[in-house]
C-alpha cells in the first residue's frame, strides 16, 4: 500500500504515516496539493496530512483541500513533536558551530540553543528533514541539524541531544485519508455495538451557517445537544471576503452510520446551507 | 508612544503596528514573549501581535501569552498579507538567480516562482524582513527577496513584482495590547449609546468548561444566545495532557460594560471553571 505525505524523507509527516500504516510504502510529495491529488486520482492508496498543532492551530489550508478533493478521513493520530540535535559521527556540543533547521523548529528550541550553544550560528532551512540531509552532505563536525528521530536514522547521523524543544506539550494531529467522499447515505456500519460506536468513533464535519437565521450557531449545536452527542472540536472560520459568513469545523462522538448521528446531520441541514461529512474513524492514539 | 512588535524592521507586524498607531514609535523585539513582557512591565506602551491567519489558523502560542501576562486587548486589525519581490536597483526578473525569504512566504508564492523564475534558487531565511535586509546587504542584481512593501522602503530596494502570493485571500488578524487585565467589574463605559456598543464593539474571552456538566459547551453558548448576543468566533482547544479538557476562545458582539454582556458573563461563570475577559475593543478595520 502506498502512503503519500508532504515533505522530505525523515519529516514528521513521515513518522505519522509510518505510525498509522506500519506496513505501507511511504511516498514523499512536495506539496499538500500534490498529496490530495494523488489520493483522489488513486496514484497512492492513502495520504497522511497534519490538520492541527497544539501551538499553531488548525491548518486551514488542509481543511480547504478536504473540501475541494474527493477524499475522506479514515484515521487520526496525535504525534508528539520531539526535536533532536543531530550531526555526523564525531561531532560534540563543543564542535558544533552552525545549527540548521526550519525557522519554526529553531524557534521551538530557542531555550536549548541559548543555554547550550550560545555561540552557534542559526541557519534557516526549508524543512527539518532537509536540514538533516544538508548536514549529512556537508559532513564534518561543525554543522548540526534539528529534526526528527527518523531523520537521524535516514541520514546516518548521531544524536547530540534529544527532546530539546522548550515546550514539551507540542503535538500535531494528523489525518489519514483515502479516495472518495464520505456521505450521509453511508450504510457500511462497522461490526460493533451501537454503544461502542459512540465511545470509539469520531465523525468530522464541515458546515456553513444558513444566512439570516438568528442564533444560527446555537441552533446548529442544538441538533447535537438534543441527541446527547458530545463534541470534541468546534471552530468557526470567517470566510475572507464574505463578512459575517462562516465555515464551522466540528468533530463529534459517534459514527455516521449510527441513527442519532444520522438524524442530527439531517436536522443540521435545516439550519445549515452546506454540510460535508469528512469521515467517521476510530478515536486516534496519542504517540508521546 | 512606544509600540512593540515581534520581528525585524519591515516585518508584517510592523505594518500592522503602524496602521493601528500611526504616530507611535515602533520597537522591534526578537520574540513574542519579549513583546508581552515589555507591555506588562510598562517598558513599552502598546504591543501588536498576530492572533490568527486565514490560511494557518489561530496562533495558540499568543493566546497562551494572553493568559499568562497582565495585558488586555484594546484594538484589532485585519491586514492583507501582500508579498512583493524586491531587489537592489538595476535588478530585473532576468537578472535574479536567488530568491530569499521565510519558507512560508516562499511556499505562498510558489506559483509565481514556478512560472516567472523557474531557474532561481530558493534560499530560506528566518523572516521576510530579514531576507530583504540580507539582499540589500549583498547588493548586486542576482539576489532578490520576498517581503512586505515596508521592507522595500526600509532597505532601499526596488519592487520587481507586487502581490505575487498565489492566494490573495491571505489575511492576518492582529491585536493591539496594553498593560493590565480587563475584568468584569470594569465600568468605564465608552461615551456612546448602548445600541451602538453592540454594533461597534467586540469582546474577546477565554474560558474553560466546568467538568462533568453534560452538554457543557451547549450550555456555555446558551448564556449568549438567551441574551441575543451574536458570536464572531468560537474555537475549542484541547488541553494537551488533559484528555477531555478544553479551553474555548470566544469573540462576541458588544462591550463588557453593557448590561446583557455583563449578565451573560456572570451566567457563564456558573458553567465554566475559569473565565478571562481579554478585552473590549472597537470592531477592527480590514486593510486590503
Amino acid at each position: 500500500m502506498r502512503i503519500a505525505y508532504q515533505g522530505e524523507i525523515g519529516a514528521y509527516s513521515e513518522e505519522a504515516a509510518r505510525a498509522v500504516f506500519p506496513n505501507g510504502k511511504v511516498v514523499p510529495l512536495p506539496t499538500f496539493d500534490a498529496v490530495f491529488e494523488a489520493i483522489a486520482e488513486g496514484s497512492v492508496d492513502r495520504g497522511v496530512v497534519p490538520i492541527e498543532n497544539s501551538l499553531h492551530g488548525s491548518v486551514h489550508a488542509n481543511y480547504d483541500l478536504l473540501r475541494e478533493h474527493e477524499v475522506h478521513i479514515i484515521a487520526e493520530l496525535n504525534l508528539r513533536i520531539r526535536h533532536h540535535l543531530m550531526a555526523p559521527a564525531g561531532a560534540t556540543l563543543e564542535s558544533v558551530q552552525r545549527v540548521h533547521s526550519h525557522p519554526q523548529a529553531l524557534g521551538q528550541c530557542r531555550e536549548f540553543l541559548r543555554t547550550q550553544l550560545p555561540k552557534a550560528k542559526l541557519v534557516p532551512s526549508y524543512d527539518t528533514a532537509g536540514a538533516a540531509k544538508d548536514v549529512a552532505g556537508l559532513g564534518g563536525t561543525q554543522d548540526a541539524a534539528i529534526a526528527s528521530s527518523s531523520a537521524v536514522l535516514e541520514y546516518g547521523l548521531s544524536t547530540l541531544a534529544a527532546g530539546i524543544e522548550s515546550n514539551h506539550l507540542n503535538f500535531t494531529r494528523f489525518l489519514a485519508l483515502t479516495a472518495g467522499r464520505s456521505n450521509l447515505a453511508m450504510t457500511d456500519l462497522p461490526e460493533q455495538e451501537t454503544e461502542a460506536l459512540r465511545e470509539r468513533w469520531k465523525t468530522s464535519i464541515l458546515y456553513a451557517q444558513r444566512e439570516n437565521i438568528p442564533g444560527g450557531l446555537f441552533k446548529s449545536l442544538a441538533v447535537f445537544a438534543l441527541r446527547e452527542i458530545d463534541l470534541f472540536k468546534i471552530e468557526s472560520r470567517p470566510l475572507v471576503g464574505s463578512p459575517g459568513k462562516y465555515i464551522f469545523y466540528l468533530d463529534l462522538a459517534g459514527h455516521v452510520a449510527e441513527e442519532p448521528v444520522r438524524l442530527a446531520l439531517r436536522h443540521l441541514e435545516e439550519v445549515a446551507s452546506y454540510v460535508q461529512v469528512l469521515g467517521s474513524y476510530p478515536l486516534g492514539e496519542t504517540i508521546n
